[in-house]
């Protein structure tokens, strides 16, 4: 059983967030697993196969790359952004310790990414300049009451925010009731940023404060960042800057 | 006024790391800013200066940083990890708000980096997996209530938690007492990662249950994780993996 399965972050779209060390991977690899949209990103080579597969299937995902390394591919499973963060890390370390304990001897690696926070914070200054947390908006495999309580705390906490997935449309509600508590918990003029399709060619930033979001901001595509108390916009001639001060 | 100012993360200290964007920014330059040991990784060449900086002086560095590139030159500060989690972002928009109003109308770019909790997280496998925080522990520039108050609410919130910066020679006490904050609100098996010189030939993974954490077990090299009340610890025979399930 010398086979291989690395887990890679390609990061949030732009080729130039790659990883030199992903890149490596990449090129190493027989075999590339992963949701359809990031399977398509890479190009296809003699000797490698690619096995895209559809949104929601995590776990099945998982077990095949665990399969095929264990018959001795070098198998690369790819996320988007980071893979340790509300990616497949996670589903892959879920399906191993509950598969054949043999899986337990396989060289497994992860390799992180440019994960969406923060090439968004980037794109627009520095929003997440000091304390902060990331919550999966998704009520997929959690209840929504536990997202709403870390909602709340994390107002009280004064963390700056970072919303992924949070909006789809199967779950239309999530976001708005999200910006109740946070209206019920922050300042009106709280910036809030929604930025979509980051570093790539669509990408669409946008600054409002809390009393002017609409749930129609976000959709899937479209990660929101919420300052805390203190974070602040420069106006500048090339747009604004957000960022918050390192006293935060 | 043709100057630009970049503002690039380094990653954590391998060069694999470092994103082909950030590569290309400093083989651009003209001067490159920073405090010392980053300053360090740049390789020197012929039309580039370095302007190394101690610690502590992150402000004098940013104006230094921004009237360099208003005099024309193409600045980069560089910074460890991202440089917008805990790092010179910020502090390049506080001296740039309160600079000189013909500042704003500079080039300024942030381009992200692999912060230390991202590199952390992928060498022990996915704590980070889920709905998590990252807290500064240092009080330069903050009163320590702040830190305990948001440990407090992000135990109760139950995030895995990512603590930059835990402990340093002349602040030997804050991380005792996060210790302390920690017993007092989670189960005493709760997973704790210590990760010292991430991605460097000197990394050191410990995982250790927080009964078991010593306040030396940190120092400014580590990078601490502490896992949710879902996280887990797989035995392997290539050693421990840590990871958080995607439903917590």
């Amino acid at each position: 059983m010398s086979g291989t399965l690395v887990i890679a972050g390609l990061g949030p779209g732009d080729e130039g967030l790659v990883t030199p060390e992903v890149r490596a991977a990449l090129d190493m690899a027989t075999d590339i697993v992963g949701y359809i949209p990031y399977v398509a990103r890479i190009a296809p080579r003699a000797g490698l196969t690619l096995h895209p597969s559809d949104n929601r299937v995590e776990l099945d995902r998982a077990r095949q790359a665990l399969a095929m390394a264990a018959a001795g591919r070098r198998v690369v499973v790819v996320s988007s952004g980071d893979p340790g963060v509300f990616a497949m890390a996670s589903a892959v370390f879920e399906a191993l310790e509950a598969g054949p304990v043999e899986w337990r001897a396989l060289e497994i690696r992860v390799l992180p990414g440019i994960t969406a926070m923060l090439a968004a914070a980037a794109a627009a200054g520095a929003p997440l300049g000091h304390d902060f947390c990331a919550i999966n908006l998704s009520d997929n495999l959690k209840p929504w009451a536990l997202i709403e309580k870390r909602l709340r705390l994390a107002a009280e906490a004064d963390f700056a925010m970072a919303f992924y997935n949070p909006r789809s449309a199967s779950r239309p509600e999530g976001f708005a009731r999200t910006l109740q508590v946070l209206r019920e918990a922050c300042d009106d003029a709280r910036p809030v940023l929604f930025a979509r399709a980051v570093s790539t060619a669509e990408q669409v930033l946008r600054i409002v404060p809390l009393t002017e979001c609409r749930p129609e901001m976000a959709d899937m595509r479209t990660l929101v960042i919420v300052g805390n108390s203190a974070t602040r916009v420069i106006e500048t001639p090339r747009g604004p800057i957000l960022y918050t001060p390192r006293s935060a």
